[in-house]
């Protein structure tokens, strides 16, 4: 990973992408539909959902399954390689939403310090 | 996570980006000289690490210690909360270098699907 070439950064910027990382974590809770995922995620548009979707579908994470309904049903799930990474992503965030106290008090004594 | 406003989000970018993740890892090895670190990361620019460096101190995750010699030597090290954060992280990156290769098989299966 420390070698710029190296395809694991690709796979690193995609799981750890904003948006990849709230995809993968809501999908381990369940499958979800496109609109569904879009409402969880707050501040996500139309296009940047769509677009990391499709780059984890193609890194064989996420499975897309369209239903020939009227309206049209797509749902999202995890593949198991997917469910193996997001239980990876999900222990990060986890630490970090238990952390952030520990870590807002750090800046307010490191800006102390600064004065 | 979810939430758009929530500072979780800000750590989540921190600790996640690029170089954030290289540099932690880096560090949970070993202390490091500016220097030591710019060599061993492949890619990252003087004025990256740099500005990496500065944001995971502010959160309270890397100590600078800089030592008054000629030349002046600064070191970076782990905080106890850093060292916390670098062990998921560290997970995270080892997952993926062991999976790069069921990746890269995902994405040639899914390009011959699109044929």
């Amino acid at each position: 990973m420390y070698v710029a070439e190296c395809p694991s950064r690709g796979v690193l910027d995609h799981v750890t992408s904003r948006w990849g990382v709230l995809i993968l974590v809501a999908l381990a809770e369940e499958m979800h539909r496109f609109s569904a995922l879009r409402r969880k995620i707050g501040g996500v548009s139309e296009k940047m959902l769509a677009q990391t979707l499709a780059t984890l579908e193609e890194d064989g994470f996420v499975e897309r399954t369209a239903y020939p309904e009227v309206p049209p049903r797509v749902e999202y799930r995890l593949t198991p390689l997917g469910r193996e990474v997001a239980q990876q992503v999900e222990a990060l965030v986890d630490w970090i939403e238990g952390n952030v106290p520990n870590v807002l008090r750090a800046r307010a004594k490191n800006k102390k310090a600064d004065r």
